[in-house]
């Protein structure tokens, strides 16, 4: 079963120019989808992790089914205001403008073990923000894993500091 | 194991009188997460489904480990501007304003039956809203299923057409 040819690639989408990558043909077929998560979940069978970190929202996608593939607990990374309890938060920049992302201050404890899980890796802004919000809290970040990796986007140069795994490399 | 002790409230969010249902510390807990799930799966072991569409973006949390589960197809309905292919939208009212829910053209086929999930039913609005979308593309919608219901809020009232299960009623 080859993963990478049941995403399909949508011509520019956001905007002109950007070719990109619709998941939602590989979640909508059932063995491709169970495939994927067992194989992002047999890399960490051995592994010490206390949680799986998912990003707010296609990394929920990927991120609760592995937590359960794994039995171990999932924390939502959000949006501005979603989350109801004691947050902190971070801004970071985006192309236009900038985006904010909140954790719950008693999700995660000094020297939790987290796997962090999204379903692209482009530039890579996004999970770097959440992996400041994780060390905040003082989570350490075992590894970052994707569905997918976009390798000329250089999103692996701004997580050098960390492990990263991608299922699929484009 | 009492699930519904799984999820905590907190008050006054997004506003002052309203307690939230917090399902974060459900999804912590890896047994309660899975056991939740396993629940929700085992009444529709025996029933024709085709997909299950899971709403943005809570909704991913249930729906997703849950199509799994079942072994079916996964489709999302998305926030404004998200999906990439053609879509379908539709409009529908909130308390302050409005919100716009989408879903791909070809995610559905005339006569597909679909099970349509969220983490909670409060008062019917966004799940109404994409049965609507469901039906637009000739999707017959078997059942909607809810991690939690808040019966206070008359959800039911407005799905009276519909079949719905709620795993934890409160």
């Amino acid at each position: 079963m080859n993963l990478a040819d049941k995403i399909r690639t949508i011509p520019d989408f956001p905007k002109e120019g950007i070719q990109f990558k619709d998941i939602t043909t590989l979640l909508k077929d059932p063995e491709s989808y169970q495939e994927a998560i067992n194989q992002i979940a047999q890399r960490y069978q051995e592994v010490e992790i206390d949680y799986v970190v998912g990003i707010e929202a296609r990394g929920f996608l990927v991120g609760s089914p592995l937590a359960l593939e794994l039995n171990k607990g999932f924390i939502p990374v959000r949006k501005q205001g979603k989350l109801p309890g004691d947050i902190i938060k971070t801004e970071y920049d985006l192309e236009y403008g900038s985006n904010t992302l909140e954790l719950h201050k008693d999700a995660i404890e000094d020297g939790d073990k987290i796997l962090v899980v999204d379903d692209l890796l482009a530039t890579g802004g996004t999970v770097k923000a959440t992996l400041d919000l994780i060390e905040e809290l003082g989570g350490e970040v075992v590894e970052v894993a994707f569905l997918m990796e976009l390798a000329n986007l250089d999103g692996r140069e701004r997580l050098k500091d960390y492990e990263v795994f991608s299922l699929i490399i484009d």
